[in-house]
């Protein structure tokens, strides 16, 4: 039988394991990307390992997250990577340079190559046929050091695309109706592998979108084949020479399947607080706005912006006065080709304020809405107070949308303001001859310059704090107890106040799950000198994005072990990464007999751990017991008990002479 | 004897005194600008005076400062501005729309016109042949309320300029050269007024540059004829019917002379951390700079971007890979037409990073330099830590100094750029044809739709507080007895903690005095109820920023009285405008006399306060008596005996039936 595109690429990059569903594999990874919200700490690993230079393909940090540098520690945070790119053989995307998915897309993604990115938006590069998989930033830098990158051999989901989206409708409606469908952990365990004569009519960019919102379906990751359309798109990139045709063999078949009749789709809109809250747009219409977001790697195309500059032009007069209509270039590249193309002065003469490219507002870096007023995005998510503002109401929409609303100053179907205006749909075309922009790409050194460059380390560039290893024996308060859902931004949240001490981890730890509760690091803290804590949570525990700050500040605070009915995935990864014991409730009701506060005991946990997947816990408070269980790999149970991969991997690097035929050309 | 330029309009708006220098005057206003940073205070002064409708020709309501929206507290604040505006018959500037300054020149200024304006850069209108002054925010109010003006008649400093700019030299250098002659305080008392051939060859926005640094020497301000060049310009504008022609007379004379060659000056730069620093930028050349800044109000024009385009176009490579090149267009017409024109699309493809138009970085709202690194800037000021990193290292310079700079990556003098990279110097003609970008730009509502608009309160903006007369008869405990030199920023410091609550006087009242006394709120709290507190200070009290909070936060805290050696002449008027009552010991060793907890007993205090200085203290702990005075006039006296400016105001709104012919057409 033949096979489809993702288990190629597996197949193609196996170091461990078999391609059975849900059994441990090892592949080996050809790029990474960091940026640099997570990648200060990559490097901060990779310097803590002792890693002489990065032995991938390509691995490139960008820096797209903060750019707001209301001080001194974010422009320091920006030195310090660039001398790290330097030091350890990355390519440097300068601050503003844009948003990471876009530009890897752009000049470095190519077909059938693996990726690993601290970054959970990384999927997006499924666009060009690669297997790119969001991960904790440890996970990374170990791939950056050699190592395969393990997870479960995901269930490929064959989603099939038919039909031809009608106008006003666009690709993040496509995403949109998934969500709409399977929520925001239909995709867990997932791939998510697209075909179809659909694709036809999706251009790289389109499916950018579709990939890069599979994230918010829990997906492992999202990919399409590398056809013709991928072809195009990198001879348009001046990098014809990186394509390979990589498509599903005529007979592939898959483990689960879907079909989407694009042609019967109709404008769609994630309502706050959540990507999975999705309704066709006429059924919120009519609500006022306060502002419309275009940008972020959710919808970061030229198309993308250029439909939206084509709408306000046809309409011919500026977007409504109640509206503030924020257009957030996704690269510097982009914005190049807006502005030759006429586009970027139709967006402002309609009223656009222009930011920076880069995540902005996306990740809470700026453009907060005001209070209870509600903002339309093209943005991935609407976890509550993601935007910066606390009582926030986020929409995510499509970029037509997006625009059609800012112009009448109420959430508007496109379709209407079409009927309304007497607008016909811009169809836009991907421009065949592109402005190429590298100036702001700074090149790896040749590996004897690189080892020369000293780390550059501002006043707020702290040392990691050590990790202890895994007592035999715990006693611990559980300080929180929480329900389903959770995500990593109520753990630990982004935003302009936390972001600039992501280099810093005693200072950030004093935010961890304070949208939650305000006393959770004060009380943590009561316990810190003695055996630490436990938290106690729901389903679908960490959800969101991959920052592992939200595994390593609460474990700065004493957090040993996490008892969920169940976790996002890569949230247990950087538990594990960093020494905290990610458990499962056996029964889930148990999560009913534990309250906060109360005392759980663990005997003889190394043991258990090592022995195998079941641990008994003691609830001293109730004197009740449970059964919990762990899903690590025995490596990572071994990595769990020393106290984290860190020290693993230094372990391994000072032991090893590094043998240079290792290394990739 | 014939007439300058700034007795000319002095002698056309004189409602009060005589245009001697040194003595009092007060003076008509037909316009204002308010910014956000100083608006959000100003609009909740007009609503506590119960002003029904401004009585200026134009007032403007400018959002340009804080652009950055990290949370709700910013938007929200736009949101109270624009239904302030709405509410009082005021401009409304969306946030992106650009600074005030270059703003108000090309959209509202007129020849002949005054301004009053809570920035302290107003007196870039000048530019136009207006008398511009900066002002504290109430002040402005009063002028919006239709009060005068008052100030001290200043000495009007003629300053001619002959000759013609160097190539590779602009108007910043002109500037810069009184600031290197003059120092920061070189224009106090003065009003700057130019004249002379020179003045042939600088378009208004060059004189918008002089104009708006002329704040930099102190001076009240600076204004430039109304000539052909000024036609020019607002017929560029679509506003040659705004044109009035203001000139000197032939033989006017000036109470002060100055004398510039232009063809004599040399590119000029600002040294940390003093705009009056000033030297050849050859002394400093070669030094690695981290960062190249273009934009502000005090480099706002077409121009000042076009000639940096030009420079990198003409060297046809990007900027140098250390450096971040922030680009921040001065509004978004300017922007527009930048776009229009290619210069947008040079800046971009040479790395630039494109900002949203307005302050942002001038002010510390980003774009802050790292630890200790250059950073090169066209705008007006690099007092320490402006901008937003403690430990900066700002130069002030021309467009031509700060792009030559980012090319080669040291301080470079642009002479020496056009040398070694071959280039001749880009003359860059204002653009005949102007894009008019009127679209962020909110009229006012008529009268009747205006009145009835309700004012938009996010969670953090607060009503001010009541402010009651002062009784008679006062027993007040002396809750900090402070020192010599005492300055605003220790009453009532700035910072990014402390400014968000600039709308919320219960909340920023937090902060008084906490860098002197932790325990001061807590501790005046306590008698708040009752008659409340003094405080006692020594000798240059209130020294520092005007900033009107220093005394509006105490006073909500409870201060009656500052008993000191010596004041801070703005902080003076301050206490008295918001009803404290400022006294000075008639002998300074009383201040021994005085330990902090003692009671002060005032009786009879408003008989004794009208009858004359002499005001006597008993101090109830010590058993002792001591004398004090008051420096008030007597319209001041009465306005602290009524509570303070806004009560006072109040009461004269609530009394007089507006005289529809009063009011400016």
């Amino acid at each position: 039988m033949g096979e489809n595109v993702a288990r190629k690429v597996i197949a193609d990059h196996l170091v461990e394991g078999e391609m059975t569903p849900g059994t441990p594999i090892g592949l080996r990874i050809d790029q990474t990307l960091t940026q640099d919200a997570t990648g200060t700490l990559v490097m901060l690993e990779l310097e803590a390992m002792g890693l002489d230079r990065v032995r991938t393909e390509v691995s490139v940090q960008y820096v797209d997250h903060n750019l707001i540098q209301e001080d001194h520690k974010n422009p320091d945070d920006h030195l310090f990577l660039r001398s790290a790119a330097a030091r350890f053989g990355l390519w440097y995307s300068k601050p503003g340079n844009g948003i990471s998915h876009p530009v890897h897309q752009e000049r470095f993604g190519r077909p059938g190559a693996t990726m690993a990115g601290s970054d959970s938006h990384t999927p997006a590069a499924g666009a060009l046929g690669m297997l790119a998989i969001g991960s904790g930033g440890l996970d990374v830098a170990m791939a950056m050091a050699g190592e395969p990158l393990r997870l479960r051999m995901p269930r490929i989901w064959g989603i099939e695309l038919v039909g031809e989206l009608p106008d006003w409708v666009s690709a993040k409606d496509v995403i949109l109706e998934l969500l709409r469908r399977h929520g925001v952990d239909g995709g867990s365990g997932r791939i998510l592998e697209y075909h179809g004569e659909g694709l036809a009519g999706l251009s790289s960019m389109d499916r950018h979108v579709i990939c890069n919102m599979g994230a918010e379906l829990g997906a492992t990751t999202s990919i399409f084949p590398a056809d013709d359309e991928v072809r195009r798109f990198l001879r348009s990139q001046g990098r014809e020479d990186d394509f390979t045709e990589l498509v599903a063999d005529a007979d592939a078949s898959y483990d689960d399947t879907e079909r989407i009749d694009l042609s019967e789709l109709v404008p769609l809109i994630a309502r706050p607080s959540s990507p999975g809250d999705v309704v066709p747009v006429s059924e919120v219409a009519g609500a006022p706005i306060a502002q419309a977001y275009l940008g972020s790697s959710a919808n970061p195309g030229y198309r993308d912006f250029a439909v939206a500059a084509e709408i306000v032009a046809a309409v011919g007069e500026p977007v409504s006065d109640q509206v503030s209509f924020d257009v957030n270039p996704s690269s510097r590249q982009i914005l190049g080709n807006l502005i030759r193309d006429g586009h970027l002065l139709s967006l402002v003469t309609a009223g656009a304020r222009i930011h920076q490219a880069g995540c902005n507002g996306c990740i809470g870096m700026g453009q907060a809405p005001a209070t209870e007023e509600i903002s339309l995005r093209t943005t991935p998510r609407n976890f509550p107070g993601r935007s910066g503002t606390r009582e926030d109401k986020v929409f995510l929409c499509s970029p037509e949308t997006a625009t059609a609303s800012a112009i009448t100053g109420v959430i508007t179907d496109p379709r209407d303001l079409a009927e309304t205006h007497g607008i016909t749909y811009p169809r836009v075309a991907e421009p065949t001859e592109l402005l190429i922009d590298t100036g702001n790409l700074v090149a790896p050194l040749p590996p004897d310059e690189g080892g020369h460059v000293a780390l550059r380390k501002g006043p707020n560039i702290a040392t990691l704090p050590d990790v202890d290893p895994l007592p035999d024996d715990l006693e611990l308060p559980v300080v929180l107890k929480m329900g389903d859902d959770v995500s990593t931004d109520e753990i630990l949240r982004a935003g302009a106040e936390v972001l600039p001490y992501r280099s810093n981890i005693p200072e950030i730890a004093r935010f961890a799950f304070d949208r939650i509760d305000e006393t959770y690091h004060d009380r943590a803290m009561e316990w810190r000198d003695g055996d630490g804590h436990a938290v106690v949570g729901g389903r679908n525990y960490g959800q969101g994005s991959s920052r592992e700050h939200a595994a390593l500040a609460p474990r700065h605070l004493g957090l040993r072990v996490a008892l969920v009915k169940e976790f996002a995935r890569i949230h247990a990864q950087n538990l594990a990464n960093f020494g905290v014991v990610p458990l499962r409730f056996v029964d889930e009701d148990d999560w009913n007999a534990i309250e906060q506060d109360d005392v759980l005991r663990f005997t003889g946990l190394r043991d258990a751990l090592r022995a195998g997947a079941a641990v008994e816990v003691v609830n001293v408070t109730r004197g009740t017991t449970l059964q919990a269980r762990h899903e690590l790999s025995p490596t990572q149970v071994e990595r769990v008990l020393s106290g984290g991969v860190i020290r693993f991997m230094k372990q391994r690097l000072d032991n090893a002479e590094v043998d240079a035929a290792d290394r990739p050309v």
